[in-house]
């Protein structure tokens, strides 16, 4: 780890500059490779992950017990853990984007003018597409994977404390671009920091509104699946938020379930009243993606108290509604201006998987290009093609 | 124009802090107005247009005895002159803007998940948007009624020559606004510099490539009108390349008939030698966007060699091959990375209008978001509406 590092500080933005220059000619090659040449490359990725599990599993022990000998916390050495189990499921995610639709030449719209040009609308690759994430060691294979399968060059920067584990996995990637004679560039892995346009942020600040409307056992539900299932994913939710005309029916339901499950509650006033093991939530909890058992509680004035708090305080990114009032529901899933608003289900469906995309990256928070779950669609921009016959403009 | 400009330098990040802040506020105002309300704004903005003619006529004479003081060119002082004929044409734009169906709330996609759950894809507002521009009057009217159609809240930058038009047309889009009871603030103009996010890069440097199988007359028809028809536009061609199997036959003839129309042609070796009045290239012509009646021309190998020359040199805007060949023009279609491609049509179709989307703010030639003309529903972002039964993920 220490010979390139200090290598690419020598001289970072000759090493930069080179970076960018293999992408970008590895990406030209990838924009014009066919669909059987990227999943071949694909299915010898996934092998070779498998073939390579062992190197994968050793590297990732020793990114773990830095990172554990560093103090990491339970829920980050949870991310950042790897077995067979996991690398398994790694190789097939890979076979998975084999399998989805080329999107690179789809026809998206075609249209004939009245002076007879025709003109398509056609999907092509982004280019060259630099991923920056956390050390979750995984997101080297989606990411290179879904790259790769949109016709793009990709550099990857993950996290310093998983990097033996994606400098493993990336030599599987590389090794099946190989073997389908498409250029290694196409995935590099780099450690410096690198100035790429951002359009996914992937900060997950969810809130749950329960309404004066909401069905009881729903909101128990709903609430407990999108807090509890897993508290590690950006779509869980970190608030949640009680309409004061359920609050006499719902809150200390709401509270004790959460924390008979295991769960931290920090609360307003009216929360704490409810149960003495409430903590006092302060005005930075209503803006921490804890990621974690915690939840922040409090109680709103109805549906505009909770748009006015999520607006205040959210991240764009993805906010339930609970309510059997069809109005209210509309009200919010209009006004709320995130990427993924839902009416009576958990935010912890915020996934590419879920709604049908296959494998993401992960969910847009900005307004530009992507929005929500980034699959291999989002990963392509288009093109215009006019066909004519001579026509000039008058 | 004095004083207002002082005060902004005098405490530049202070003022635009105020002006984000509000046009976020009038932005939220305009993503929940009713189409009504937005179509009563743009009438009333057009009749305010009329209305105020000789005002606006007037503070353009300015601007052009000021630009023309300032030795500004021919082309220059065209693109800024207004008459009683362009003013109607802007109030006219303004309303052209007022009939295209509204593209906010439009449900792009829907479908329904295994679990039950439906999901939306949507369009709102992409919020605030940043414009600059040249000095061209005209898209101050423009750029402010797409922006409030598609629901957002726009700060307008023009050019600094055209600022007295620019205001005199803002106070007319404002009385618009007042008169429908929408914010003011959705349509601010500035001076200041401001720094946004930018997505629609507008330099032009478009190439015709005449191909070994082009028709002759295809061939002149054609690069006469991409260039000559207006040279101040974003789609003039402003290199034409030959393929070098086409030069006995073509390369005098095109060369002559662009000069007798009065275009300056600045040529490689090859073109020099053809007639005495061809001056010679430098490599800045092949990137230059003249904007003006001049054009470069240079003889290639064949449609690689086109290729070549335009990944090197263009600006990835709008390039066309004239040819008869199809597999030739599939082949410059696919591989020239450029927003618009064409095949025998003039590169000036580059147009909002002329693709059939109404008006437009410009041609985009980044890959993010929008690419190719920017009409209304560009500046549009969306998000997904998800519906449930209290469905939670297992």
């Amino acid at each position: 780890m220490t010979a390139p590092v200090k290598t690419i500080e020598a001289d970072i933005s000759a090493v930069m500059r080179d970076i960018g220059q293999r992408a970008r000619l590895a990406g030209r090659a990838l924009a014009l490779a066919p669909t059987t040449a990227k999943n071949n490359a694909l299915h010898a990725m996934a092998q070779a992950i498998r073939a390579n599990s062992a190197a994968i599993l050793s590297a990732n022990a020793q990114d773990i017990a830095d990172a554990r000998a560093a103090g990491a916390t339970a829920a980050f050495l949870d991310r950042l853990t790897l077995d067979a189990r996991r690398v398994e499921a790694m190789a097939a995610g890979v076979e998975a984007v084999a399998g989805l639709p080329d999107p690179v030449g789809a026809v998206m719209d075609a249209w004939t003018r009245p002076n007879g040009m025709t003109i398509e609308r056609v999907r092509v690759p982004l280019g060259s597409i630099g991923v920056i994430y956390e050390s979750r060691p995984n997101v080297t294979a989606d990411a290179g994977s879904l790259c790769i399968k949109a016709g793009n060059a990709v550099v990857l920067r993950g996290g310093s404390d998983s990097f033996r584990s994606s400098r493993a996995i990336h030599a599987a990637l590389a090794a099946g671009l190989a073997d389908a004679g498409l250029p290694v560039d196409a995935i590099q892995l780099v450690q410096a920091e690198a100035r790429v346009p951002v359009f996914a942020h992937l900060d997950g600040n969810c809130h749950v509104y329960v309404d004066g409307a909401a069905d009881a056992e729903m909101a128990k539900t709903v609430v407990l699946n999108a807090k509890m299932r897993r508290t590690g994913v950006c779509g869980a939710a970190e608030t949640l938020l009680v309409d004061r005309a359920a609050a006499p029916r719902l809150l200390a339901v709401l509270v004790t379930m959460l924390i008979d499950a295991g769960c931290e509650v920090r609360g307003d006033a009216a929360t704490q009243a409810i149960d003495a093991r409430v903590k006092a939530a302060t005005e930075e909890d209503w803006a921490t993606e804890y990621l974690d058992a915690i939840i922040a509680v409090k109680v709103v004035d109805g549906v505009d108290g909770a748009i006015r708090h999520i607006e205040r305080h959210g991240s764009h990114h993805t906010d339930a509604i609970v309510t059997a009032d069809r109005a209210a529901a509309d009200k919010f899933m209009a006004e709320v201006d995130s990427a993924i608003v839902l009416h009576n289900a958990s935010t912890q469906f915020a996934d590419g998987g879920e709604f049908g995309f296959g494998a993401e990256i992960g969910i847009a928070t900005g307004r530009l290009h992507a929005r929500g779950p980034v699959g291999v669609e989002q990963l392509t921009t288009f093109k215009y093609r006019v066909h004519g016959s001579g026509q000039i403009r008058p």
